[in-house]
């Protein structure tokens, strides 16, 4: 194969941003309510780590989403890192005033790519999303804040299959060039993105839109997420989101992973030598806090097994072993 | 980056063999024993499925590893399908004549590149094993045995950390050019190995033994196996090993990833349009076996998620939702 593809594993210092949103994308789908200090207390060890943008929490109705009803106290006291860009979902006007009352830099706005999913999840068309976001953006901008357009299922639907890359494209089209949204996610929300098209819907959006802030989110569900990063490094991205500990899980897969893990991230793309901002010793840090305040163990797999020149010692009889070997030379 | 890199995503055909290792690394971690016609009904499941080869057992000491016990017999009494390799690890003299008795297409022949590794995990410094392997690999080839040599810990070893490249290449340059073996396993016993080392590797070893049979053994202890397998193909290779269900853990790891899951690299690849000549469905069926006779769940994110397009049916109320969402327009 070409030459040229030696350097998309020798990253030489390319920057790649890492996104955070565990906060949000990971502690909605928990069970347990932690402590709001506690979640001032982990975004602000997030804050420490070099992370480009930390989504923060979500503005949705505290009773569709009790896990994140907190989220102005969060927004509000957690300490900013000047650099670090602090966001959160923002589904509606409601949540929109919300947000700007507590200080969000960007408005992160979600809607899916397929009807039938936006339908199921949001009980809104496709059309209906776009008009009340549309709403929201335009509160976003006279506050100053940033518009991140979130689109769910471009990777496929789990119940339509396939979404047509001229659909995501469209959707893509109406919110930067009608609504002027500053950021697009191309969101993979049930692990169904592999590489091929992740490197061709990557290349077609950077083509068409080379100055939007473009990122890809991926679900590990199926395995593929860490694979589907480099086919997007290769075809021109650098900015992922992904989940602190690999929380955040897939409610169409129980039990298999869900969002990639931000440590695994930054731990394979530093040592493939990109540069990712990020202090992955501090990151891992903020990884081992969530355990205890989950209830639970964490998907990631840095934590149970160290980074990669995490050393173990030799056996307690390793000499003995050595002399006995040798005495049989 | 350069255009040549699509490629890497856009298999077009191109072959991959993909080597069951589930049987013999995966079950020699088991606790439970696992009758003996259940392995060998496991073992006429997997060779119904396309793979290349399939380490049926170990021939080592059954006090050793009790779980294997019943090499001989499994060897014996599976079904052999033309053009499937079945093959089994043989450590010693004593193992080379059960083999030889069994019938074994292929002796694996098992070192690590680390003398720290070998002699904690095989009591003998590496020049021992050389020169111990050298007699079973005579043995081989007497009775028109082919031979493979593993080499562990190439990636990394987790008492000692980087293996020099050279150093590999010194191992890989004894076991071909004096053994004269037909094949190598560069093995990443513990899941040291990242993308930039894989592909450096890789070319290294094509480079200088094009016509030895090359394949790749990776863990996904921290997440970058499928990663280490596209890098590996970019370099030049093309064969696999795995483990079915994922099965076969990590000692350094506990709770970690162990080999890199069958039925995913086959997933994955076949996606992108590589050949692997597996069939998928009959696959993740010999995977679904697994659970009840280990009697644990398995890693496997394609036996917990299906395939990419194995649907989820519409929310029972999805025809009233859409209603009342139209009737709002």
């Amino acid at each position: 194969m070409s030459n040229g593809t030696v350097s998309l594993w020798n990253g030489e210092g390319r920057r790649i941003h890492i996104q955070e949103v565990g906060t949000r994308d990971g502690l909605q789908a928990e069970e347990a309510f932690v402590p709001t200090e506690d979640k001032i207390a982990l975004v602000d060890a997030l804050s420490a780590t070099g992370l480009a943008k930390i989504e923060v929490t979500s503005f949705v109705s505290p009773k569709a989403i009790p896990a994140l009803r907190d989220g102005e106290q969060v927004m509000r006291e957690i300490t900013r890192v000047p650099g670090v860009v602090y966001s959160a979902l923002v589904p509606n006007i409601r949540g929109a005033e919300r947000a700007i009352d507590a200080n969000t830099d960007e408005f992160n706005l979600v809607m899916s790519a397929s009807e039938s999913h936006n339908l199921s999840n949001l009980r809104m068309t496709r059309a209906q999303s776009f008009a009340a976001l549309s709403e929201v953006s335009a509160l976003a901008r006279q506050a100053g804040a940033a518009v991140n357009v979130s689109l769910s299922c471009v990777f496929g639907c789990p119940m339509e299959g396939d979404v047509p890359e001229a659909t995501v494209l469209d959707w893509c089209a109406r919110y930067i060039e009608e609504l002027g949204a500053g950021g697009v996610t191309l969101c993979d929300t049930t692990g169904m993105a592999f590489p091929t098209q992740v490197a061709a819907l990557t290349r077609a959006f950077r083509a068409r839109w080379p100055q939007t802030e473009l990122t890809l989110h991926f679900h590990n569900t199926r395995g593929l997420g860490l694979a589907n990063v480099m086919a997007a490094i290769d075809a021109g991205a650098d900015r992922f989101d992904a989940s602190l500990g690999g929380i955040g899980g897939c409610p169409y897969a129980p039990g298999a992973s869900g969002n990639v893990c931000t440590e695994e991230i930054v731990h394979a793309l530093a040592l493939m030598g990109y540069d990712c901002g990020v202090d992955l010793e501090r990151l891992v840090s903020a990884a081992k806090r969530l355990p205890p305040l989950l209830g639970h163990d964490i998907p990631s797999q840095i934590v149970k097994a160290g980074r990669r020149l995490d050393l173990h010692p030799r056996p307690a009889d390793f000499e003995a072993i050595r002399e006995r070997a040798l005495g049989r030379a």
